[in-house]
């Protein structure tokens, strides 16, 4: 099977797994017990968290371990500001998106800054608002989007954004960015979710990143874990395998973030462009890419893909249940275009051969089918 | 190791691990994609709802799964009523009171059930608050203590509180009663909390029980996963590992309950009962056994048996910061019966050689401690 689904989740690492399986045997305690079994493991969670901030560099910033990258969005949204106007894009993951329509619902004011052709955030236009309205208090703007890979300069953004008003709580949704891309992240960056899953890690386990000092409530509340920002018994096992799994994406990054970039040039170089759109911008993350077949369906691709066990994503998989991604409308694409949409996700250990493999096949799958359409 | 904490967390099975390996290995997919493998992944958490609605006789409820017990607690505090009276327990675990602590600050009205001696709810109370209240639009009750094991029947409470008022919402947190106790979920309750690492599953996953019909908003939202009460990528490996647990934790229900009940009456047989004050009622869960040693500090000799390499709880370890139990502060015992309590909690790995000897280990440290204070 080739396996090109790695932005809608990842094979967890076995390394990973097994050097942490002890969490799960003789070190199974509950982190928060006072015996020096339990406070054994609270260290080794501290251990977990001090790592993740290095490996992000975010030396003014604190981690709160929770149940994914969704749940990390919606603590950020709902649990940083409770007045004031809030900013996002159109170019979101639904677990921002559908909070801000959630928040939009409880008679907060929201707006939503348009995405450029390219898919990134149209930055002028956020830069306007933040000057216009004074009321502006928080905002959320994706670091790399999930469907097209486009990726916003968050650092800038939020730095550009607090020069206006600094009072201005920011957040970014980094699940498809980290562990992938190389940076650190800025002090201006108030909030920033990451998930484990993505990474080679497990489902169920994800981070919110909080700046140091920044008041933030509880979307969990309860014992009073994770210093009572998030309650719960906490997932001993699930935040050891994502520190080990961050270990190893980060270990390599750079050659990582290479190689899969030629890997993502070679699947587009081999695609019959005439058949395809591409939707994912040439600066997108190598790990996304995302191309339309005109005038086809993408699910029907996704299927003759699947006969030949190549496995890729029609959209995102959270977004399934709608025709027409909301992401790729708002870049401004005819619904011919967002018809065909097929997402190709690789991973570090997607092969040269899958990925020639996998284009071929791609090529003659549009092929044939547009030989059936004609009759 | 003789390990008496279980009331905090469990040993993962092996063979629940082993046999769900699998999701984390060939079966990694997202359950929400649209490929065969994603489908396939789809219909085993399908299955494992389907085991769990059994494993309780609800058949007019479904499943939603998400992270813990606590997320549960707070789902069902947060999001099935925006208006009215909010009533709960004294008797309740700090997801639940901290929830409610919360509700009180957005200035929602709440009332605070207060417990008998036996740290039950006193009921007469409750249904007399609900005659007199008709705001009262949503009640939660602990099903099982997890301090004192007081189990409150939740059964007879909802249908009574029903047949005064059947538009109230009514909760219970059942994190310490499922798959220890035998019982059906009724009809009458409309949302019940149920926790994985309670019953030898994962840390990380857990389940609120919700009826048919009932209106609820989602406490996280996003891709909609969880037929929308509930977002973020299905964590497919611990649902499994609940389920299989489960499935051994059910499979031997009665017998499990029965020689449990012989390890707490034991253990309590052999306690010097002139230097201990036993908390937990006769009617209780036989999986928690809460005792105090008059005058002495339940934390001193909770590090005395760990010299032994016993481990007991003091009191909740999600409590753990307050001095005080607020529990069985509210079933009336004075500081000095609150200073010294151990709360024993059995699994039905706990064998009775084990049981006489952490007993008489708990007489000995009792006796020493007493020496060492008389001087």
């Amino acid at each position: 099977m080739i396996y090109l689904d790695n932005a809608a989740t990842t094979k967890p690492s076995k390394t990973a797994l097994s050097n942490a399986e002890k969490f799960n045997d003789e070190l199974f305690f509950n982190p928060s017990a006072l015996y020096a079994n339990g406070i054994y493991n609270s260290s080794e969670i501290k251990k977990s968290k001090d790592y993740i901030l290095s490996s992000l560099g975010a030396l003014n910033h604190e981690v709160i371990f929770n149940s994914c990258g969704s749940e990390s969005d919606n603590q950020a949204i709902f649990c940083a500001k409770k007045r004031g106007v809030f900013v996002t894009s159109l170019g979101e993951h639904a677990a921002v998106y559908q909070s801000f329509l959630a928040l939009k619902d409880k008679g907060i004011k929201t707006e939503f800054v348009p995405l450029t052709p390219k898919g990134v955030i149209d930055e002028e236009y956020l830069y306007k608002i933040v000057r216009e309205n004074k009321d502006i208090s928080f905002i959320s703007i994706v670091h790399v989007n999930n469907e097209t890979g486009a990726i916003n300069d968050i650092n800038k953004i939020a730095k550009t954004v607090k020069s206006i008003n600094k009072d201005i709580v920011f957040h970014s949704d980094g699940v498809q960015a980290y562990g992938k891309l190389y940076y650190k992240l800025s002090p201006e960056i108030d909030l920033y979710s990451i998930s484990a899953h993505k990474v080679n890690a497990l489902k169920g386990t994800g981070a919110l990143i909080k700046k140091k000092g920044l008041n933030l409530s509880p979307l969990i509340y309860g014992g009073g874990q994770e210093n009572g920002y998030r309650s719960g018994t906490e997932n001993i096992f699930g935040i050891k395998v994502f520190e080990f799994a961050s270990r190893e994406k980060f270990a390599n990054i750079k050659e990582n973030y290479k190689r899969v970039l030629e890997l993502k040039k070679a699947f587009l170089s081999n695609l019959n462009l005439e058949n395809f759109t591409v939707i994912s911008n040439e600066n997108s993350s190598p790990y996304i890419l995302s191309v339309s077949a005109n005038g086809l369906k993408g699910e029907v691709l996704t299927h003759t893909l699947e006969k030949d066990e190549i496995i890729v994503g029609n959209g995102s998989a959270c977004s399934s249940k709608h025709r027409f991604s909301r992401v790729l409308s708002a870049m401004g694409y005819n619904n011919e275009v967002l018809d065909g949409v097929v997402r190709i996700s690789f991973s570090i250990d997607t092969t040269m051969d899958e990925v020639v493999f996998a284009s071929q096949k791609l090529n003659s799958a549009v092929e044939n089918l547009k030989k059936i359409m004609k009759g």
